[in-house]
């Protein structure tokens, strides 16, 4: 299997990015989390003047086995249909990507699909979806490293092109069943926290799909390691995603993790490479329901609660310019002493 | 005294507002917040796309008597120093505007120093700093008409420079005291809910704090009509804001109110004119301590949960890109139809 050596951060620059931070002419500790933001890109960075450069989103689409058994209220050409729509420009992400000037990649990592070339599309295709994993795994072994392997690949580029930060979204009918499935089994978690209603089962559905997860993780009982809960359970988006974001951390890029099945993809990632989370900003927390639970478990603080719940990335784009904002108030605001402004009295 | 007449928003257009959210392609309620967003802003422009033109922020800046009984941690020159720090471009406020491309303009309601010309600068002193409310009313009436008057005629030349979205902010050493004791008059709260550590109190800064507040209200037990509460207790800024905010409404505008002192502003005008509701948008939950209680007293939402308590209006500029979302994805996004995505298999 692949290998990732993320550095370890040094603390070197910690005094001074704090010092910096609470010279600003402003209340200390008055911008909140922006603050803590600040701190955490200056030290991704190793620099009191963090700048995001070049920011660029990668959609990962991919097609699932398991949405055969009816765990999606959207038929599974939405995938398809919905790539296109990126590639169209009419999409949430792309309207999110356009007001910020962010740009977009997408990465047909297995769309069941025919789709055409496109300056914007990177054709990753490891097969058209995976296996169903009620029944089998969802990949061979050579399938998950090629997933990864593009993953890699597709980072690289971004960051051959100048990019430091990258957005993390996906498309998949079925993948949170398979996100669901894989946070089960990497956070021991039980199934009923883990499952949701993905793009809006009812009652029925969500029962159902409950029950075909707890037979598909049942009919897997003894697999454990990381990887091979990947391939076992995975998605070719999810696994692209995880390999994508170990590389990036590895290229001391900044991660932004959109929601539910980015975070699940972190996951995996995470087992693998627990250095990987200095790098890495968790956008929002989405209304799918597993997706509160694994941000508690991975001990992460999202940006945004705005009860969005689309994936694509769309949280994370949304979440953007709260970066842009920490990287700037650090570079731009005056200090005390420069703009002449009296400090506390009572200090 | 000065009256407004706020136009009741009809419901004609909101069958098809709520249609045209609906029918893009995501998941029906998938981008959360945003929806309700875009729903506000649509009904408030009578538009399907609704568009924010010429957004502008404005900070109202004044002084307030009652910083000479040690109600915050910084002495009261910083008032002056910090409208200075505006007009240099190195306040936070500054850098958030040039962020998102919002015209900003400081408006000196009543600061005690002395500022230079300036284009950023509106002189609508009323008088250098309020008298202190522990002994004698904030203002007389005619100074209270006056700062009105001044909110009115700087809402006025931004609309007629084609602004349709004003941010309110604003500045003034002691505004948190004088905020505390119009919110207990005028919601009838414990003092103690409406009292925080303001720029940075310790325990026993804000114990003095709360003795001081209970005293300035008893001393004034009779006082109840909000325009009366805003004259004893209020500050020129506050009193300029309340005025501006009504008229902002009058004229149709949206209104991105910012923490705990713009939100006291509103709760005045939203007593002087409950209708002024439906055209304001709650930027963010400020870490001071009366906001959450207050924005649950108002039935306000607000966007952004980010531990900020600065001011100067910068928890709406940092909000701000979410209402462009909001416009943007209703303007912009294709709809299933036009993209060809099939609709729900189980609806």
């Amino acid at each position: 299997m692949l290998r990732w050596n993320i550095p370890p951060l040094p603390a070197s620059l910690d005094e001074a990015l704090w010092g910096r931070i609470h010279g600003k002419t402003k209340p200390l500790g008055s911008l909140g989390r922006l603050e803590a933001l600040a701190f955490q890109l200056g030290r991704i960075q190793q620099s009191l003047r963090p700048e995001l450069k070049n920011p660029t989103f990668l959609v990962f689409a991919g097609d699932h086995g398991i949405a055969e058994s009816g765990v999606s209220s959207y038929p599974q050409e939405v995938t398809t249909q919905m790539v296109l729509n990126f590639l169209a420009g009419g999409a949430a992400i792309n309207v999110f990507c356009r007001q910020h000037e962010l740009k977009l990649q997408v990465v047909d990592a297995g769309v069941k699909g025919d789709l055409p070339d496109h300056p914007d599309l990177r054709r990753c295709k490891v097969r058209p979806g995976t296996r169903n994993f009620l029944h089998d795994p969802a990949m061979t072994s050579a399938e998950l490293e090629e997933a990864l392997r593009h993953g890699v690949a597709v980072v690289e580029e971004c960051s051959r092109s100048g990019s430091n930060l990258l957005g993390f979204g996906e498309m998949g009918i079925g993948n949170t069943s398979s996100a669901a499935a894989l946070m089960q089994r990497l956070s021991g978690l039980p199934l009923e926290c883990c499952v949701g209603r993905g793009t809006g089962l009812d009652d029925t559905g969500l029962k159902h799909k409950h029950a075909v997860l707890e037979s598909a993780l049942e009919r897997h009982p003894e697999v454990a390691d990381p990887w091979e809960v990947l391939r076992t359970f995975g998605g070719l988006e999810i696994a692209m995603m995880s390999g994508a974001m170990l590389q990036a951390a590895q290229r001391g890029m900044v991660l932004l993790v959109d929601g539910f099945i980015a975070t699940v993809a972190f996951l995996v990632a995470v087992q693998v490479q627990p250095r990987i989370q200095e790098y890495a900003v968790f956008a929002h927390q989405s209304e799918e329901q597993g997706h509160r639970r694994l941000l508690e478990f991975l001990q992460a603080e999202p940006l945004l609660h705005l009860g969005m719940r689309l994936g694509e990335g769309s949280g994370a784009a949304v979440a953007f310019p709260l970066l842009q904002s920490a990287a700037a108030f650090l570079s731009e605001m005056a200090s005390f002493e420069s703009a002449g402004v009296s400090e506390r009295s009572d200090a």
